[in-house]
Parts: structure tokens; sequence; C-alpha cells
């Protein structure tokens, strides 16, 4: 629902905002949803299938809900095939350090699983939402690609015959009074967004790609998103049954904070709220010493007498995204907690944290060629069969 | 407007039906429509620019109404470019004699503007709007494609990604409250149907195909069609100078009448007010014997006395149609009209002039293979250049 909560909490597709320094009350999401939450025998049965430990992002609940998952492990279990699909709105040149994380998660997911993923690029969703130019769009769904490639990632999108196909066939089962229930639609909207979530649905659906699933409409999927776009997989999950498609099984993951605080996530359109993936060393320094909102106290004697509260510290929560060594992670929590530890050293940490994430992304980019995009972009067949 | 007139004549995409044995109402519908009627020193200075005589579809009223035809026709005589769009929607396998007209008639104007021509196939709406599947949708599309390339054309049908880049921008431009006021949808309607009129205009442009037209975006288009689908196009007109698009031009043809009278257009969904494009000399003969509306009077002595009536004949009417030969025409119209000839004789003619007319079609649609379908559907440069 694209209406505001009693507690004042948002969350749409469109929009996040919390009602506390602490940010989206997750739980609430989860009861709102009607989703599942995350628990620890879950995270114990994919380390147990899979045979490599389960990813930090899941272990420290920032992956912290789900839809039939459980569903997806039993096919695993007994062979059966499911692919992965997640997909990126491109709204500016510069993806954010909060956009690797459904990335980082889905390549675990692709590596541990070893199946295929569908990445859709929703330039088409940005250019009617946003006051963007097609071309415009379609030039940083491009320039994103590389961002995307850059991870390492054995990937496919599609636009075929086949798939518009798919997109007719869930735009027929969903009337207008289920979209604007579902994201608070009105009539002074354009008709593009009225379809629009037809074709943000039709990937989860194997028909889609017959290029990879040779034409099977039973293969599962599976799909890593953040929280906010369960409202476009709620409505793919009610029509799925009606083409008879299996329901695609969901992962969500919570939001990176803005530097400003958990009030809201990170956001490519607002610079100082973001650190971008293009942002240099010194960049990523100053808006982590500027930025990044504290939890500690105001002086450094009351600091070393009272500590701080890593709930509300963006530094520590950044940390929990990044910092892959628990260890290391646990140490942090406890001497920032009893005032051992300064924010000036906590941010310190956290900037040499992040220049590495940053700088090895940046090399990595440096190497995709146009040339591979437009492979990558090329409805193909993958090294699966069915 | 999809909603019934005062006087319940009701003509949308979907329905047509007339308030009286006399068929529609056709200044009724340009007074509701706002289109222009088309003069005598149109259909002149059309004969005049291309120094061939004008259609008798034309001469006869059949295309009787148009938007902007002035403009185009000022373009094309200080050598300007243009192009023409017009389009099918596969409701069956077999077209029936309706299905012709606008066929026979764009074909004329390729002839004597020699211009590109787009046809779309509209498989999609129909899977929209009927029980029908994405499968047989396409199936019936392919099976008339090979009716519509018997006609002789030259032409394009695409679904390049330049062409959704254009649905994009018309779906951004048109809201729920102009579609609902336009065509009467409401919130029971599928999304499909909602956005779906953005399909429809988006041909009316050159920018959407890049193969024929190097990316001009200012390539004026004539639109040849039936007067029902006239509202799609007022709503392209409407978002057309908000693109910085020209607005296409018109010409809107009447309904050939069912055979059972002109209170409703010939159905290919109902067999018995239909004449087949794959119909047998023998069904052609038993149908209009059996079926065709009759403006003669009950018995022989009375049709000898009072003579026959051509506004609701339908035999007449279809000749109208079909028979080129104007002095042929006039004489059974004087004839039947005064008695002299009977209803059996007139639909002897019809007979004559019908069966001709499909054992011609039938004849070279047998000669058009799947390769040339497949030929046709590619997206591809034409003869001309830009």
């Amino acid at each position: 629902m694209a209406t505001t909560d009693q507690d004042d909490q948002l969350v749409t597709p469109w929009e996040v905002t919390a009602a506390s320094q602490k940010g989206v009350d997750y739980d609430k999401l989860i009861k709102k949803f009607g989703s599942t939450k995350i628990e620890d025998s879950l995270i114990e049965r994919i380390a147990r299938l899979t045979g490599k430990p389960a990813h930090h992002l899941m272990r420290r609940g920032i992956i912290f809900s789900h839809r039939d998952v459980g569903l997806i492990l039993d096919a695993y279990e007994k062979g059966k095939p499911f692919f992965l699909y997640t997909g990126r709105g491109p709204s500016s040149e510069a993806m954010h350090l909060g956009h690797l994380i459904p990335f980082v998660f889905t390549k675990y997911l692709q590596d541990v699983f070893d199946v295929p993923l569908v990445i859709q690029m929703t330039d088409d969703e940005k250019f009617l939402w946003k006051d963007m130019s097609v071309e415009e769009a379609r030039r940083l769904a491009s320039e994103n690609a590389k961002d995307i490639i850059a991870f390492g990632f054995d990937k496919e999108k599609t636009s075929s015959p086949d798939f518009y196909k798919t997109i007719l066939r869930v735009e027929k089962c969903v009337t207008v009074n289920q979209v604007k229930g579902i994201f608070g639609f009105n009539d002074s909207d354009c008709i593009g967004k009225i379809s629009f979530p037809a074709i943000q649905a039709a990937p989860s659906f194997s028909c889609s790609f017959p290029q990879i699933f040779g034409g099977k409409k039973d293969i599962a999927c599976l799909i890593p998103c953040a929280i906010d776009q369960d409202p476009y997989f709620r409505m793919t999950r009610d029509v799925a049954p009606r083409l008879g498609y299996p329901k695609p099984a969901l992962l969500h993951s919570t939001f990176l904070p803005a530097l400003q605080g958990a009030m809201t996530k990170m956001s490519a359109s607002e610079a100082s709220t973001s650190i971008y993936l293009t942002d240099s060393a010194d960049d990523i320094r100053d808006k982590i010493n500027k930025y990044a909102y504290s939890g500690g106290q105001s002086t450094v004697e009351e600091h070393r007498r009272m500590g701080g509260n890593v709930d509300v510290d963006v530094s520590y929560q950044y940390l929990t995204f990044f910092l892959e060594d628990d260890k290391k992670l646990a140490k942090i929590e406890k001497d920032y907690s009893s005032g051992a530890m300064l924010t000036g050293d906590l941010k310190k940490e956290l900037i040499s944290v992040v220049q590495q994430v940053v700088a090895e992304h940046q090399q990595r980019r440096q190497q995709v060629t146009e040339q591979m995009v437009q492979e990558f972009m090329t409805p193909r067949k993958l090294k699966y069969s069915y």
C-alpha cells in the first residue's frame, strides 16, 4: 500500500521514510506486507545445502524477510532447477553504495547455487516516473550495466517477443482497481505507470526466456530485492496460479541508510546522502567525516563515560553491510558502545573499508567494454540445459 | 465516446450498431467526432495531383471523412515525404469482405503516391479483448498477414526497441482519466487495455521506424481506416504536438454492412453476417441468396409496380463497394428502383462480382509462403531514402 502507516512509516517502490532515527521498523513491515521473517534455521539450512558459509548480509539480518524460500530449497534438494531474477532502475549515472547490496548478495546466491540469473534494467520505469528522456534513461541503463557486469555476473537480459507475450498475459490478469490498491495509482497517473507492474512481473516466469529455458514455463524463480519492491511481487504471486506459472520466491533486504541517518534510504539523486561508486578516496573520506550521522556523545569526556549508540550510528551500520570480518565487527561494537572507541576512530575504520570496496569496483568496471555490454544484453542460451 | 448516442447509434473500436435499417448516420458521426466531410474538391485535387482517377470508394462516399488530408497534399505538392499506416486486428482465421476495403483503398494510395506503408498487426489487442490465447492471436496474425501480403503490398512491420521507445513516450503523455473519457474504460478493465491505445498510436510517428526513416521524426503520416478507429487517432493527434511530432492525417471509411442489413457491420465472429475470403463460389451464392437483406417488394407484381429501395438493399450496397464500373452501377440503380430489375437478378449480379473478387484473392494468397511472411515482418530499410 502506498499510504502512510499510522506510525508515519512509508515504504513504497518510489519512496522510503522512517518514523524514527533508528530507521524503518522492519518487523512492522513484515506484518504489514505479510511476508516471513528469516529465522536462523533457514540460514543454517542454506549453509548446509550449499556447503558454503551463509552470507554475512543474511547472518546480520540485513537480508531479513522472505517468501517461499523453503519451497525453492525443497526443489533444490531434489535436484530441480530454479533461477534468480533481480533488477536495477537506472536513475543516475553513478550507482551508490546502497546499490551494491542486492548485487553482492545475488552474486553470492548465483555462486553457491550455480543457477541462471536474469537482470532487468527498468529504464522504462525511470522514464515514466522521472523527468528524463527515453534516450537518457537508456544511456544510464547502459552505464549502470557496466557497473553490474563489473560484479562478475554470468547474466542475461532479454526483450524478446516471448517476453512481450508474458507481459500481455500479466496485463490481462490485473485490473486498474488492483494496481490502484497495490501501488496507490490514481486516474491522473499516466497509462504507462498503470501497466508497468506487468513489465516488472514478467521476468519472474521462465517462459519469458525461451533462449535460456527452452520454452519451459515451470522453472521456479527466486528474487533477491530490497523490501520496497515487494508490492510488485505480491501482485506477481497473485497472478501466477491464474497463468499456470509457479509463484516466485523472494528474499528481502533492508535499506542502506542515508549518510544523515536511517530516517531514509541512500538516494542516488541526493548527492549528500550518498557515496557513489565513482567517488574518489578523498570524496569518501570527506563525505563520511562530514555527513555520517554519529551515535557518539558531544564531548570526548562524555563519550568515554557514556559510550556511543550503535543502533543509530551510521558508520557502525555501514560496517555491518561492508565489513565481512565478524570478530572485528563485534570488537568495534563493544569498544564503541563502552566509549573505548571514539567516533573519529570508528569513522576512520569505515573510511578505510569503503575506500577499498569502491576502489576494487572501479578497477573491475574499467575493464568492462561496450562490446561486453552488448553481449550480456543479447538474449541467448546460457551454459544450463533444461 | 463509448456511450450510446441519444439516437441509439453506437460506434466504438469494438462495437458498431445503427439506429435504422439505413445503417449508421455518418453525417452525425462527423459532427460528433469533429472530423471533416470529404468534399468533391478534395477528391478532384487528389486526382489532379496524382494524375490518376480518384478511387471509386472515394467517388461513392464510402471513404467519406478525413482529418488534415489537405496538409498531406500540400506537403506532397512541395515534394515533402509522407507515409501510410494502417492495421489489422486478427480476430479470426478467415478475413471477410469488409476487411478488404481499407486494404484495397490503402493499396491504391500507395500506388498513386508511391510512399512507404506500415501495417500494424494488433494481435496484442485481440488477446486483451477476446477470450483467446497469445499463441492463437499470434497465429491468426500470421495467417491474416498472408491475406494482406496477397494484396501485393510493399510493406513493413516492426517491433524494434525504437518502437517501444515511442510507445513509452505516448504512455507518459496520456492519463487514465483521458482513456476513460475517450474509450469508456473503467477500473474493472485490465491494465493491458488501459495502455493499449499507446501501442496503436506509436506507428503514426516516423521515429518508430528508424530502419525506414533513418531516425527522422518529422515525416508526416496518413492513416486510412474505418471511422470506428478514430478515437485512437484523436488521442494520437492530441499527444503529437506535446512530443514534437506531426499530427497524423486520416481518411475514414464507412462500414461494409452485415448481410442482414446496415444495422451493424460485417463481423468476422458471426459467420452468417459475413462472406469470408475463404468461402467457395457455392458458399458465396448460398449466403447472398439466403441472407442478403433485400430492399425489394414482397411479390413480383408489387416489385414491378413500386420498385426496390437501394438505400436499404444490401446487395446493391455491396455493389457500390465492389463493382468498379460506374455506368453499370448506375443502370442497376435505375432498373432496380423502377422495378425493371428483380431482387433475384440483382443478387445474381452481386454473386458474380463477389465470386470473382474472392477467387482472385484466393489465387494470390496461395502463392504467399511462410518465408515471405517472415521477410515482410522483419524491420528493414525500404526503397526510399530520407
